[in-house]
């Protein structure tokens, strides 16, 4: 069958769902569109390039070419989708280079469109010197602008887990650096004993962490450069500003087509990765997904996430039949010398979720104790004490906690109880891990609080 | 209830058992009888005690006095127990230091006899230079022996784990290490590609391995000290030997009291610990232990499992009720450079157990594959095609291995079909994991090929 697969934007998901859509079915023809110059280019890579750690030229997995030659897609960059009229299974798609219009009929359609940064919404925002880190070509100028400025403050706006690698990052190149969040401990999702870890780290780092700030405005000098970032507790210079306060999802064009959006904004899909509309499918960060722990829709825009959607939408938009089942919401991050990890629920997620959630924290090592270069690793879990079934973790250490919290996150994901992890069969061997490892150690306290009324 | 609790032997599963027969029972007397001069040793620790990893003071976890004033257990070095009469509940000691033999009744016994290395049964085999790796007045006597003797030259005999972490011990001592080893590759139970690369990383470090060596004899010089040792392909010069050629159940005690045993000799007991004997209970390497992945009974002499079936026996014994499952088999070793781990069935156990086994084997990276101090990782999945569960994996690497496979270790324990591991939400991040993590990327490959007929 001569199948027409469209797909709007080239970062994520799109290039994921639009190459195993052709590997689906050999006959389609496979169209993707991204409005950028660039596509599949890793944004989580994006602080490793600022600190010097990743290449530019290893930014980007896949060149328009290379996915056309390799992945049999036909990727038009500089290509902005302007509408899509469902009805008439048609896009309206404007040529940036020379600004024709023309329309484009789709069999099937893959809705990718990702997400956006927030916004302030302050002026100066614009600055030459006010950056985010998503898009390549603003994370080639910021690393443009250290290079050839040399500036020797920075000004992050955001502790989030990307407030805390660019942090690393502008430190590591010798820039004085200030984290303005506006709660009192980085990294909201994250349980208050592992924040306050996370915090301590910073310090130690010499990086200034100003909570509960709330950042009022900008300070500029000549040229309209920002010289200060103006919270309600004084103003701190900046010779550069990074803008990490999240993302919002990029939805406008299926709204504008009548497809569904959750709370989020984000598109709503069946577990098929199809909308609301026929034979229109959608992934990614322009998408809410189902939160396997508490069984409801949810905002968790993750390029983890967006491959294993992108490949569902794909393989179904080209006649397959796969199901994507849903995400815990699995985060790492380096903070300095510190592994922070977190799965799952936090306490906070699972009790309004209704889960009567019982929280338990240890302290274990990440080898045999005596073993030269044993760290400490702190586990905290999450668990509901009628199921008794393990809800989330956080990990922390430096060594060995990234990891381990993926044996937890694959734990969450199939519905493990505490009892059963008491049985755990885990390798022992003493320049990798303790007779008893800390997941173990964990799991017993969490058995003895939850026998404990 | 004043119930009088007696545990045989103080390595691992004993004080497991007398601690938490202790814990359950506040009421009960607890006495541990050990024929040797120390508790609870960490027999893993010992070839890093050789290398001067880990000190002699942190290889044992417990004294008798710390059992006793912690544990609330009367350990008693320096006791053999040398009968045990089961129907008037009795055992018969003999106190080694005085010589004198006494009866104990118990109301309940723990045994826990542990293991015994094998021995070749070789004339010379007792030689003063000639060591094994289990007891720690044996450890001991060989740090001193090299310490003060200065061997150039050591042949281990048995290239299983144990053998591994002695070559590497020895040479990073500055000896001149030969493996010999009865089968064409080290480490039996390892799929042969792992087994391949092991064999690599040893002479990458110069290590001399000599495969499907048949050990025929020693040659002694002067004092009866032992100078080479014979084997069917020549002889090889050994100022040091160390015999390691796996462990044997200690069940003779057991045996003598009618308890039954499996084909291993290994004690058989239900999943509560307890015997064929009414009242007596036996837990760690003197026991046989459920195969989780067979089903079968099977011999694992490992800590992690003594020590958990230690739990269990204790509990039980002191009147509770508690559950040890069973074990998958999960080991990892460091060589050298290179982490390896297998856990589960090999592809010849799953085989043997009546599975129609799947192997598959890919390689990923560690980290992002841009990031400075990313790894090559090679993971070999076994699964069987009809439940389309994993049943073992292998992997190896210079980072990441054995945590992975802890992962997989889990899911293998909770039965994971290889379309849930596809599903897994791992978190990613550029210093810790890829975006595929070599673990999903197996599963994809392996999903593949189970689908091909």
């Amino acid at each position: 069958m001569g199948r027409r697969i469209l797909v709007i934007g080239g970062l994520a998901a799109g290039p994921s769902a639009a190459s195993k859509a052709a590997r689906t079915n050999p006959d389609a023809e496979v169209v993707l569109y991204e409005q950028g110059d660039a596509v599949s280019y890793g944004v989580c890579e994006i602080p490793y390039h600022i600190s010097g750690e990743v290449k530019a030229e290893d930014l980007a997995a896949f060149t328009p070419e290379k996915l056309r030659t390799t992945r049999r897609v036909d990727a038009r960059i500089l290509h902005r989708v302007e509408e899509i009229q469902p009805g008439r299974r048609v896009l309206r798609v404007r040529n940036l280079t020379d600004g024709t219009s023309s329309e484009e009929r789709f069999d099937r359609l893959i809705i990718a469109t990702g997400s956006r940064p927030r916004r302030l919404g302050l002026e100066g925002e614009e600055s030459r010197n006010v950056f985010r880190v998503k898009a390549l070509d603003e994370a080639y100028a910021l690393r443009k602008f250290v290079g050839e400025e040399h500036p020797r403050t920075a000004v992050i706006v955001g502790g989030g887990y990307i407030g805390m690698e660019m942090a690393e990052a502008l430190k590591s190149l010798g820039i004085d650096v200030t984290v303005l969040h506006n709660s009192g401990l980085p990294m909201k999702a994250l349980e208050r004993e592992t924040r306050e870890r996370v915090r301590e780290e910073l310090e130690r780092n010499g990086v200034r962490f100003v909570g509960m700030a709330q950042t009022a405005g900008f300070v500029r000098g000549k040229g309209g450069t920002v010289t200060h970032v103006v919270t309600g507790d004084g103003s701190f210079e900046a010779g550069i500003v990074v803008v990490a306060i999240g993302v919002e999802p990029n939805s406008d064009l299926a709204r504008g087509a009548g497809i569904r959006t959750g709370v989020s904004g984000g598109i709503l899909t069946d577990q098929r990765q199809q909308t609301s509309a026929d034979n229109i499918y959608a992934a990614g960060d322009c998408c809410e997904v189902k939160n396997l722990v508490t069984g409801r829709q949810a905002y968790i825009p993750l390029a983890t996430v967006a491959s294993k959607a992108g490949w569902t939408a794909g393989e179904n938009a080209a006649g397959g039949n796969a199901v994507f089942r849903g995400a815990i919401r699995a985060i790492a991050v380096r903070v300095f010398g510190l592994e922070v990890a977190q799965v799952g629920a936090s306490g906070e997620d699972a009790r309004e979720a209704g889960f009567d959630a019982v929280c338990e924290t240890i302290t274990g090592w990440s080898r045999v104790a005596a073993m030269p270069g044993s760290e400490r690793i702190t586990v905290r879990l999450i668990a509901d004490r009628k199921s008794q079934r393990l809800l989330g973790a956080n990990i922390s250490g430096r060594e060995g906690a990234v990891l381990r919290a993926n044996t937890l996150a694959v734990a969450i994901q199939q519905k493990v109880t505490i009892g059963e992890m008491q049985q755990w069969d885990l390798a022992y061997s003493p320049p990798f891990a303790p007779l008893w490892d800390p997941l173990l150690v964990a799991a017993n306290a969490m058995q003895k609080k939850l026998r404990t009324p």
